[in-house]
């Protein structure tokens, strides 16, 4: 099989090492799509993407050049040339889903992107598996290496939030720019991913509640530590009697016995919900080039085998005022305050709040100015 | 496809159940062997293994039996008449690995065994999966649910051994007879199966170094936590750069921020480790009616897309000398006393031995009537 690369960044750079150190000569890297100079690799190095889905040896694409453009036009244009299609692009994937799966079908060809939602841990792969005997329930967890990296930190360290953010971007572990992780925008469009596959729908990324950690403080912390509870961002997945779904990404309070309070540093934990299997919880390096890297070449040597997946299920609304949570809040916003019960280190303790209403209205307060952190107490 | 189930009792039932509630027609019961009566449920009741065999209708047999005998004589009458096995008998599957792999490869069918070790965790399908990229270095985890609902509940609850094992055995998850469980034979089997699959070896399982927790106690448990320590019961295995494996069950103290030290109640966690994608972990039921089954269902639904794995391995030597750790003993053998480098709670602390070095000396202990509690301190 000859495949091509697009993007010879830590990713695209991690499955051409992989694939000519084991995999060689029976997959071989025909072509190389990148910007800058490769003389020391032995493939062609292409400057445009003709080059790709106009050469009728190469089966298969490996797209990792992240971003929505050009990467989603790429992706397109070598699916519709009949070529295979792996990707850890979560932002792709998440926003033109069912383009992707369309394309895809029509050219009789697969796209298969297990890393964009668990980057090394094979989530995507067991959700789509475990799904055929009796279907997924639920799902939740820690899909974010960055913010584990910083809640973990500051409970260990005792150190506030810019500091860790400063050691995890110094670690290679955050952003520059880190908005994406710390607001939960990644967990977002990795939860959109989840939901598609294990619920057969297309849930529009935008509009599944999100909250960061971007607020948190040192004091916050050591109030949760203090009443002996772990704060870790998880993303909340569940298919409703009704069809809809109920979908958010929240900073969570969990009880000293819960497993994902104690995953440590940058890794991931995610766990599913069957109605005979029970619970099952999938571990790993959630991103780096070798283990985001080995997801993709497991995918390629998947599409090799003549398996995958296919995600091509409705539209499906997202309702989340049936899922109910007492919340932790610190804020200066006088309607928030308003549903204070009884006071909690620097903030408070609410009765029960829906998810809807209680994003809603950390919204509007953010908005008024208000900044304000706020996270679920697991019951 | 049609079945036949041998063996209706707590875990055939649940695969009867999921089946015909989740599967029929495509998939239909046929013939159930069992010496019980059966008159409510829509298919033939045999009453001989040879009215499966012949019947040239049944493509697969679920082994529900357990045992060695007659399971073993049964499953081979299958194999050899041509019909896929999938089985969650660890007994049977590890005291004649090599047997089962032939007939089965001789007869042009499969046999899949995935709940053999992990129950409802896709624990060996995974370690397959994964091992195509680059193999599997190591594994380790916890792999037995009674003997971590025993370490748990004394954890948590203060009580001691005798007390927590009736516990568990009034709440079904340990049997009348613990020893396969609390002695480490059980996961004695499924670190032989493990590293079976992971390392494309055979190994016999009693040549395994196995200790288990029947001789812990309340007042060994407080000292572990006075030391912020966890002590859980692990398997191991590891491939030598010579190719012989080293792998061992015993007690292991864990830090505080060890994931194996949080896994709660009759959970199991087991991790794998390769080149590329470092350390995965896999969590979830290890036993109980219909996450096994659901675990045999998905056996079969693999069989019947044409999927599944082989392992046809060498025999391989086991070398547990490389594996060297200090050690936690409470004894009153004067060998094992020698080893004392400082004392801890009721016993003390060795210096580095190996694993063969330790469990010898352990087992010369019992065997001269000085009962021994010993647990290594992990790194």
């Amino acid at each position: 099989m000859k495949i091509a690369i697009m993007g010879l960044g830590v990713v695209g750079r991690g499955v051409y090492d992989i694939i000519t150190s084991r995999f060689a000569p029976e997959i071989e890297v025909k072509t190389i799509l990148d910007l800058l100079p490769l003389e020391e690799l032995h493939c062609i190095h292409a400057k445009s993407i003709d080059e790709i889905v106009n050469n009728p040896e190469i089966e298969l694409v490996v797209e990792a050049m992240g971003g929505l453009h050009p990467a989603s036009d790429f992706v397109l244009k070598a699916l519709q040339a009949g070529k295979h299609v792996v990707t850890p692009n979560k932002q792709m994937v998440s926003t033109i889903f069912a383009e992707l799966q369309q394309a895809a079908a029509e050219n009789g060809v697969k796209i298969l992107f297990t890393p964009s939602a668990g980057g090394g841990i094979p989530w995507l792969y067991n959700l789509v598996r475990t799904k055929r005997c009796g279907g997924i329930e639920a799902f939740r967890g820690i899909i974010n290496g960055t913010t584990n990296f910083i809640l973990d930190s500051m409970e260990k360290s005792g150190a506030d939030f810019a500091d860790i953010l400063k050691e995890a971007q110094r670690l290679g572990y955050a952003e520059a720019n880190p908005s994406a992780d710390i607001d939960g925008i990644d967990i977002q469009r990795k939860c959109a991913i989840s939901s598609n596959l294990a619920f057969d729908v297309q849930l529009d990324p935008a509009r599944i509640d999100t909250a960061g950690i971007r607020r948190i403080t040192g004091e916050d912390i050591r109030a949760f530590r203090e009443n002996g509870l772990h704060c870790r961002l998880l993303c909340n997945g569940e298919k409703l009697p009704d069809g809809k779904i109920c979908a958010y990404v929240e900073p969570v309070l969990l009880k000293e016995d819960a497993m994902e309070g104690h995953v440590p540093a940058n890794f991931n934990m995610v766990f599913l919900k069957g109605p005979e299997v029970g619970e099952l919880g999938f571990f790993g390096q959630g991103a780096g080039r070798y283990p985001t890297a080995h997801s993709l070449v497991e995918d390629i040597l998947d599409i090799r085998a003549g398996l995958g997946y296919t995600g091509n299920g409705p539209q499906a609304e997202i309702d989340n005022r049936s899922a109910v949570h007492a919340y932790y809040v610190r804020t200066e916003d006088p309607a928030l305050r308003a549903m204070a019960r009884e006071p909690f280190g620097p903030g408070f303790l609410t009765g029960p709040v829906s998810v809807a209403e209680m994003h809603g209205a950390v919204r509007a307060a953010e908005a008024a100015g208000h900044e304000t952190f706020f996270a679920a107490v697991r019951a």
